[in-house]
């Protein structure tokens, strides 16, 4: 995963021993050799056999070709292709360079496998290339701060499934997260001491290069700048003085886009800032401006009137403008969110989609490139399934031109952090970020929707051989939430229920940058994979298509559910954290009873009364809402099966 | 753990929550500074909560009260104790130095729990020190190389149970691991490439500091190093040439004694090796020589003769003196294993004990200082608490004199590598290494046994957020073994066995340094925890003190045995690596089955037919004897209940 474009399997395998080694043939540089030695490490991972010592005899059963050099600065567009043969013997990767090599070095690790000979992978030749040059994961570390090693395993997790640009959105109203020496305050002042040095920045743009990934920092602007004030008052179209928010949402401070010394400040801080990021594109943002600061400021509206502005959309746009020639004066690409697109936006300007798919269309007749992260928002808890087809050539985009087609550069899944943290970052990238992964990279029709949930849990389990801790993380919160070191009966309850979708989250609670985010919401994955199955069951018993062995299996989930709530009970109430719990694990109990009473009806071909029908469905109902910040996953598939039963 | 020397409970609680804030009075510096950020990053991590950041309103609630430095250059004896006092609103923590400081902190981690209030410690008074002034672990990197991250993260360990020497085993027949810049064929013929940069050992001496650990670095010789004579044959008794071995054991490769050139080599090289290590301690080893290749060179049994050296021990005695005068030329005090001590060796030479207690007592009668580490071997797979009843003071140092008593410094846990990879080695070390903490640690009388696992098994848990991986790995272990993403049958198996004590592994299968080590002995846990908790029911149960609730717990254990064999078996035959546990589970389900019957037939108070109970007992003895490199750990706890049985 993501699916080759065009893949040939054989006869047979190549078996994986002491004995392995690898050969570099042909263009070689420091890149390919700490990418050889990285496979070398995670090949010893998958199967516990060591294959780093060069004491061993070895001999060389796995060749690499490499033609030429990549760029000395990667490129949005350079050839990424490879070829992998997989013979009994022998092994042969060919590429044109090495971003071609890495990639193939990561199939070739996606499909090592324990068989009854010991690990192997089949036989095969595969010939692939990308669909999409650009294809991202953003991080926001502006809202909650995300120390090195989170980025470094999450760009190794990237690796693994050939992504190849990581958008680092480094400062918001919560905090500004580089040091500048320029501008000392910014991280002084805006950070509440959580920041990259520089030298941290370089050696993360090394780290990513490694891995045939580019870097573009985002720094937001006019708006989600609080952060900036606190240290630069000067800078802002409000009276100040200005603290850093431990709110969420759209906050009101914007630069002002009136002064020349705004500007003045902005191009000293690009021109430092790109001395750190080599990419050729750099993202200004540009997004949710509410121009409350603007419309109060009677100079600010002076100077619209006297421009002709008529809205503060025009103010932006002007702004958007100066920084533009600012980005560009710098020798960069400017990139910025969907609001920057104005009919006259100069057409090298990158857009990136994050209102509609609509926006991704407009800007590709315009004439600009874009990028598309509409449908991609993983901070939505939204299913791999759901994220999986969207595609950044569907919707309004289908219609395009070939030419407006090839200005959609691909798309960036988006993990914004107002509800994550160092700990539970990793569960809400991974596994799903693979699945926007094969959407970007393999061929248009790739669509099975099975075949993707049957390859992402493999994908998964091996994810943790990289670095990413989705899996760990979730056992550790456990434990910790209920001070128990095997808390059993509280793994079943987090096993169905999930955080909230969508935007709901913030509705429920008062939360703000420094709440702990401790709890069940925060401990369990985004999507439930016991829940995604129960739901297949219920709708295949529903459907009338079920097996015996299908039918038991509901029946023994339910059972589990229904009964474990006496066993959770008395574990609850001990901790302060698992106390707002209590009605959760009652609810998910009442639940499965129905679900039982349901299945029984079904298999007896009887009917209940229609009153107490009614009762159930209204407590499922009740049930399907959050609760304790969570949701129960299997209420609705029980509401299926009510449903079918009433129908009989 | 370790328990404190002193301390009385008092009622309530201390919470812990985000407005928790630290005040350093007194004396401060940098170790003091980042010491107080680890404190937080562990406490964020017990309790979820966010305590890092700056820009939270704080209330200092826990003051640090530091009298004074301590020595630049830690020294063995250092005042390291301190006081902690918890009140239900403030915590005051009161040392002579940063090293009491960073204990006290250790303690309060440790004491940190969920409760239905959120996360507290309750109230109380401490006043600890340690019982000895070293307290030590080694790790053998020679045998197996250890990378950086897992010193780094045993480091975490050792502070949080407040070891503070940590033995590094740099080179051994195997691999030599440093860096010389003097003699640079050392790394480069005799590492396979793997080994420690000088940058990286300052990196690990600094990161040790910081914790307040000690590195004394260790250069095993003058046997132990074929690894030397791979780049230098010229140090060899024998005519070479050397190649670097994969075979364990007491090899021959011996320096040459009797050249003056191997006494201008070491001196070089301990010149250059303590400008690395700043401790005032170097190690010399001084294990194992078998005197092969000395006996077999001429010139060396001519230059004995000569000098009237009697044996090779009397020629060893001879290297071992003027290594000695090396080492103390360079200002540095020697230490070596047992085998280093003469009647005429220097008193200031320590002797680290391994081959009996007895050298211990008679080190300290002959006036040298010395350490324990015979019974603390944690790689020949013995119980936490055989290790633990173990007493430095104790066995033939019991009748020592209050001064002879005096000059036991302390003892060492040793992680020798055969058997251990950077994957497991956390499992090996982890939790029982604490059980040894604290008896280096706590007073002497401090011996219950039950209580010390009852606090092991909170430590443990608690270790996996300072870095260990003890946990973890076994999980990741069993997924790749068995290709299965939550092989729950295999873990049902795995819960109950053990790799083989002492030196038996060896005899089994012929284990090199490139063998992997990724099979089920591998995997789990060298004291199984679920098999000394089924051997306390067993003792109960034959004693006739069982509770009804205790009889059946144990029908339920032994029900889930015998049962688990027919959901393991499709499992075990996809794989090469748990083919070979079919019959280690068959027999599983075997032991169990009888120790049903014999559960009935205690309860019914009818014996087995004579024939039937020796049949039983014979199946048993043989289910207790390796299999597939693994031991039923159930089996002997049945063997009790079908003698009780039988007894009736």
């Amino acid at each position: 995963m993501p699916l080759p474009a065009h893949s040939v399997q054989g006869e047979g395998q190549f078996l994986i021993d002491g004995s392995f080694g690898i050969a570099l043939e042909g263009y070689t540089d420091s890149r390919l050799l700490s990418g050889k030695l990285r496979f070398l490490d995670v090949l010893s991972k998958e199967t516990g056999i060591p294959l780093r010592g060069e004491a061993q005899s070895k001999q060389a059963n796995f060749t690499i070709k490499t033609a030429g050099p990549s760029r000395p600065v990667q490129q949005v567009v350079e050839d990424e292709s490879y070829r992998l043969e997989i013979m009994a013997t022998h092994v042969e990767l060919t590429a044109a360079n090495p971003l071609g090599v890495l990639h193939g070095l990561q199939t070739f690790l996606q499909l090592v496998r324990v068989t009854p000979q010991g690990f192997s992978v089949p036989v095969a030749a595969i010939d692939d290339q990308p669909r999409f040059p650009w294809r991202g994961l953003m991080i926001d570390a502006g809202r909650h701060f995300m120390p090195v090693p989170v980025i470094e395993r999450n760009l190794d997790g990237m690796e693994a499934v050939k992504l190849n640009v990581f958008h680092w959105h480094l400062s918001d109203d919560q905090g500004f997260r580089v040091e500048s020496k320029r501008f000392p305050l910014l991280q002084e002042k805006g950070s509440g001491g959580l920041y990259y040095t520089q030298k941290q920045i370089g050696d993360v743009v090394q780290y990513a290069r490694d891995r045939g990934i580019r870097v573009v920092p985002e720094f937001d602007m006019p708006c989600h700048t609080s952060s900036w004030m606190v240290g630069y008052p000067r800078l802002a179209s409000g009276a100040g003085p200005y603290q850093p928010t431990s709110r969420w949402g759209v906050l009101d401070p914007a630069m002002d886009p009136t002064r020349e010394s705004t500007y003045q400040f902005i191009d000293r801080f690009i021109g430092e800032m790109t001395t750190l990021f080599p990419d050729a594109y750099f993202h200004i943002g540009g997004d949710e401006c509410d121009g409350k600061e603007w419309d109060a400021n009677p100079r600010i509206q002076a100077f619209m009137h006297a421009h002709g502005m008529k809205d503060d959309a025009a103010l932006q746009s002007y702004f958007t403008a100066r920084v533009q020639k600012l980005v560009a004066g710098h020798h960069k690409i400017m990139e910025g969110w969907d609001e920057v697109l104005q009919p006259d936006t100069p057409r090298e300007v990158v857009i990136q989609s994050w209102r509609g798919q609509a926006s991704l269309a407009v800007a590709a007749r315009q004439g600009n490139r874009a990028l598309l992260s509409t449908g991609y928002y993983i901070d939505l808890n939204q299913s791999a399934a759901q994220h999986y087809l969207v595609d950044p050539l569907g919707g309004d985009s289908a219609s395009l031109t070939a030419e407006q087609k090839a200005r959609v550069l691909g798309g960036e899944a988006t993990m914004w952090s107002e509800y994550v943290t160092e700990e539970n970052i990793d569960s809400r990238i991974w596994p799903r970020t693979a699945a926007i992964a094969e959407r970007l990279w393999s061929p248009q029709e790739v669509t099975d929707v099975a075949s993707m949930y049957r390859r992402l849990a493999i994908v998964s389990q091996k994810l943790e051989y990289y670095g990413p801790q989705h899996l760990s993380s979730t056992l550790l919160m456990l434990q910790r939430m209920s001070g128990d070191s095997d808390p059993e009966s509280l793994k079943v309850l987090a096993a169905v229920v999930q955080p909230p979708f969508g935007y709901m989250r913030g509705g429920l609670r008062n939360y703000q940058s420094f709440t702990p985010l401790n709890r069940l919401a925060d401990a369990v994955p985004p999507e439930s994979e016991t829940a995604r199955k129960f739901s297949d069951l219920a709708k295949l018993i529903a459907a009338g298509k079920a097996s015996p062995q299908q039918w038991q299996e509901a029946r023994d989930w339910l059972v589990l559910w229904r009964d474990n709530d006496a066993k959770l009970q008395p574990l609850l109430a001990r901790s302060e954290l698992t106390a707002e719990l209590i009605p959760v694990s009652q609810t998910l109990s009442q639940v499965a009873a129905i679900g039982l009473q349901a299945l029984d009806d079904l298999q007896n071909h009887r009917a209940a009364d229609a009153a107490t029908r009614e009762k159930n469905l209204q407590l499922l109902k009740a049930a399907s809402k959050p609760q304790a910040v969570v949701l129960d996953m299997i209420a609705p598939s029980v509401g299926l099966l009510v449903k079918a039963a009433g129908a009989q």
